[in-house]
């Protein structure tokens, strides 16, 4: 029941599905449950309580939807624009150009800013559109906080400011699939209309929990917006949220049960502590990566992804044969370049539940590809800088000092 | 991280989610994986082989959708119609009322064919709807195989037979929630177009997947079916399985491997041998009741359900009371009346990977809990009456002769 | 990996090993820990202060063999006794001739107190003995508290006023293995100097702990015991708890997580309710067997076991033939008769968190098989003995009032 | 239910327990089983003949013993000599220092021959006490093939040899407890009589079996090896073999379904490949120790063990501190040194499913210690050691190629 198994542990390096830590595991190995009983209700409660804890919200409205990133994004999008709204979006990769893929495919007038790949998104151009929108024809900001696809983290709270500026009203809707719970969002402090995030990102889950969560705003415009929508509807979770079963339709109680330890972790480490392992593990690829005289797709520092780094290789290098290689050799799963950068970059990765010598085993591992494929990379050079930034940087484990 | 624990084992006879095998509980029980990797798309080139064993189709396509029977539901009506499109639908019990609800608010015209809850579909209207409909305005059928809510099964090959008796076009779609794999279904021979199923059901996973299989005629629909759909459309997983890769989005990979350990003992014991069981724990169901001298909320036999058993209690008893004392006092989850027969009856699911013992059992307690509300049942006589029959069709366990 | 698999979940009522409870198996379902670092000497001092609980005793000293019942009965015995000691010792079922064999192995002299199996130890000779034994060449009793090969539990209070009565200091050593933390056990109040249960009865783990209690005057008696013993040596035990590291070899990381699980079930349901709940099943039973006109192999109620039933079939009938069938037709695990009473008696096992549903569910098997078998019961009648008396007994489960 | 909990995973590189496969938590993520049932023996006969695959033995008899390696130890001692027996016994660390002493406590005469620590066993001394020993008073050579507390490997077709030469008859009982299925070991070809392992070490289970293998000479032995033995005895087994049943009393069910994936991952791999894997593990393990300018305990490169490396640290530095640091700041766990080398040497293992990567991880984990604990290392230097040799040896995957 394994295909193409292989000695020892897989070094899960993508940026998700991530490492599921063992407690998740353990949460999740049990029968199913009559979801009508008072058992998964009182559990349920917990878990809207505490998501939005997570985005740092507390007039936000969680949703747990058994869909995952796309079907979030959809739940997003039709319970608060009407067909026809026109939106501002950013395409920075290939994340944020499926998403304005199903806007329109969704009958939305997007107005797409572009950037090169391995930019952020151009807040300049929404300033100067959001200025001339006196009108007030824009209805939505949809902005992926962390571009999956290069590496891209972008400043959400200029987003906020560049709205409050202006005192433009347009939903603030925010796709922070690869961020939330890794990276630092603050949903109300930035006023953040809608956001989302997967239960296989940063969570550490299994895919199936498209996580929503409507601030007023938005829980608002859902009474007005005239998209068609039905499995996606807030409406009817509200309704069996007033009742207090809470579910429309079947959840999956492993998820839940799955989520309940999720959520725990995180509260055990911190979720400050959380947010700055990730920090630590992003520096130390980046260290790597320079090490290794390789350069980040990233284009600027301000844009720094701490929980992705897609790595540019050499043109006479094609990326995709690195990724080959990490699997077949190496036990090693990495990211693949998508679309405009496919064969250009390779992806790590540093996202859930991960530590540093996790990291350095990965580290090490593409050192050895990189020489593979042909690339004159010294052996041990990435991870001597990885850890030399850690040993100044780790701290003893709390619950062990 | 138990919500109410109580010793022993939970007696979970609802019609779904349904007990997990522990074959499956195991085959779950693993990390998660990088879909992009050649692993995933072999596990899911044998999955989507093997449902169609399951639907008793050689031509139609699966759809392994992340999403519930809710949103399998959608799935199969925004990709075959369009807007306005009329549809013959039949109301007999709750979950045809949903999904009548649903493809109102999805915009179509649904002619609604009500029947008295605990009836079956009313086929003669249908036989009279299609013979008037030279026109052809009726572009679908909808009805459930098996309304969980009453325990009715409908007579899908009479549908099949009138729309050919008249040459009627109209596409034919199934609800198999609480019938496929556990019921006789035969996509093919009943020229049905789409089916669906949820994984908690007779695959005895947990919720999670809609699985949804197209006939060629459905495919060909779906070419110019105009429905807005992005998260369900079946455009996008078409086209990765051209490419080999599958998923357009993030699957769950632990439902896979679920998926793979329920087929495998689904063809084990033998899809026949599973349908036969099914109809002995129903049999076995039905003679109980009769001897507890209450009434099956299935009007006539023909209806008969064997997945699930709503029984209704009389009138002086609150047929919930019946369901919080199983599950207050007994460990044991039944079914609620819901909606119209809220109240008036309760439900035994005997669905999945479930045998007669277990049956026997869930019996007994129902027999305690019916003395505890107020019912003169005789204890021992519903078992009595389940076990002389299990007795003389009980076969021995293949494996173990 | 599983061999002569069968639909449904199998029912296992055999004495032992017993149904292990879903959180237990939670427990358990992890990697492997150095259990040098601090975490295991953590877990274990919770184990060691716990386990004194469910023995109820305060001054006796715990310890965690990794062996089974059959190496805790060599540990009981060489860490107190030397070669030629004389012992007391009861012959009254196969489990007390076992450890009688053991005993004379050991090169111990045993003065072996016979009864007729399904009788308990005759405790009038153990008086007379014990009353001409002015000398105290009687180094030791030997009794086990419940003889899991006939359902016959002994009356050790009684032992206990018999030594005191004639102030004779004889250790009394108690194979406590199908009773303790299911049978009413008191080992100080009954002044028990060693006392033993395996990890696969009550508590419901896999086997592979034998729980060894030594009190104050069995450790003291270790200081001098001849019996040459290495690894079952208590002496090294005692030295590593003075380091408190705790494990002189390699423990069972699994089996220690999972005691922790299986003793939290236990305080979480409350001792005296697991021993009142065992006690309900034990009197179900024995009314079922009574209902189907069949004899307890037990022959006075003043023995009768609350965790498993011996029932004696008729002449005519191998109860051998009852045993298979259960498995091979009803997916159902019962005891087979051992030795002196094979084919003449199968046991049902109700030991272990289990509840009244689940034996129902049994008892109606067994219902069945004895009529497959040819003894005409009637079907239902000892399930209807049984769920009368569960009706007036069973509590409401606390946590869910 | 976690001690001292730490984010990521733990890395676990003492020399056993190991860490498990997947495959084999799967395994053993199950309920109890009836262990008289077909099911046990069908599966127990498939263990007894693959077990003898991995000792290499054809004419071998194995014994799966509830036990520990030390309960191992004794059962090869116990069933094979008789107290007073004379032994020539090894003493080169820890490990055999406690066998030893084992073998002392049971009364038998041990000629002790040791080496200084890091060395092997002297065979020379074992030559001319064979040489001399024409009398045959010699009964047995105990001999740890790899001492893991030193990493010493000794050679055992040596041993062979010399009682070969002088046609002594002694028995030839090897521990091979962090050896076999990982090292060479060759128990048929080497005429090695008893040899044992535990399930927690190469064959990478929880702790809790025993495994014995007597070869023909041990078994006639046994008939009149006069210690005393009941738990050990293997006279109980042969029985119980001859009768198809194999157990004399309650084996872990969970440890053998975990010993079926155990050998299952074992063929898979291939044998050859497992025992080239460790030599791969060692060797770049040895080379990193190099590349920090420390010694390697083992003085020798003859004995050089490929499953675990004794590092000697300067002595102003407690090693100690180095096996706590890595536990309380990288979530990491090394081996402490023991006993004469406590305080001298920390230890790596390299046994079990691991995979370089992993090692990796390991290596540049104990570099930021070692500077943690004012040892000069360069950062990366032992990580680029290793690297460079695995990347001329790591073959691709076959199952992936």
């Amino acid at each position: 029941m394994d295909y193409f198994n292989a000695p020892g542990r897989n070094h899960l390096f993508v940026p998700g599905p991530v490492n599921i830590p063992d407690q998740i595991i353990r949460a999740m190995n049990r029968n199913n449950e009559d979801y009508r009983s008072p058992a998964i209700p009182a559990l349920t409660k917990t878990l809207l309580e505490d998501v939005k804890k997570i985005f740092k919200t507390t007039t936000g409205t969680p949703f747990l939807i058994p869909t995952t990133g796309t079907g979030a994004w959809e739940s997003a999008l039709t319970n608060t624009l009407s067909p026809g709204d026109r939106i501002v979006s950013f395409l920075i990769g290939q994340f944020s150009l499926l998403w304005i893929d199903q806007q329109q495919r969704l009958n939305f007038n997007v107005d797409v800013v572009e950037s090169e790949w391995g930019q952020g998104a151009k807040l300049d151009v929404l300033e100067s559109k959001i200025a001339s929108d006196t009108a007030h024809t824009i209805k939505a900001i949809c902005i992926v906080h962390n571009e999956t696809a290069t590496g891209v983290t972008n400043n959400l709270a200029k987003v906020r400011q560049i709205l409050d500026s202006y005192r433009h009203p347009a939903l603030f809707i925010v796709d922070g699939v690869s961020s939330i719970c890794a990276l630092d969002f603050r949903m109300d402090e930035w006023g953040v209309d809608v956001a989302i995030t997967g239960s296989q990102k940063a969570l550490s889950l299994p895919t199936g929990i498209g996580i929503v969560v409507a601030g007023p705003k938005a829980i608002e415009a859902s009474k007005t917006a005239k998209s068609l929508r039905v499995f996606f509807d807030w409406k009817d979770y509200l309704k069996f949220y007033q009742l207090g079963t809470y579910w429309p339709y079947t959840p999956s109680i492993h998820l839940l049960y799955g989520l309940r330890a999720a959520l725990d972790l995180v509260f055990e480490e911190g979720l400050e502590n959380v947010i700055a392992r990730h920090n630590r593990l992003g520096t130390a690829t980046r260290l790597a990566v320079e090490a290794w005289g390789l350069k980040n797709c990233t284009q600027n520092e301000e844009w720094h992804s701490d929980t992705v780094t897609a790595v540019v290789v050499p043109s006479y290098i094609d990326s995709a044969e690195i990724v080959r290689r990490a699997w077949k050799r190496y036990n090693l799963s990495l990211g693949l370049g998508l679309n405009k950068v496919a064969g250009k970059v390779f992806r790590i990765g540093h996202l859930g539940y991960l530590n540093e010598l996790q990291l350095l085993g990965c580290l090490a591992g593409v050192e050895m590809i990189l020489q593979d494929v042909g690339y004159p990379v010294k052996l041990g050079s990435g991870v001597a800088a990885a850890s030399a930034y850690f040993k100044n940087t780790i701290p003893l484990i709390p619950s062990r000092i």
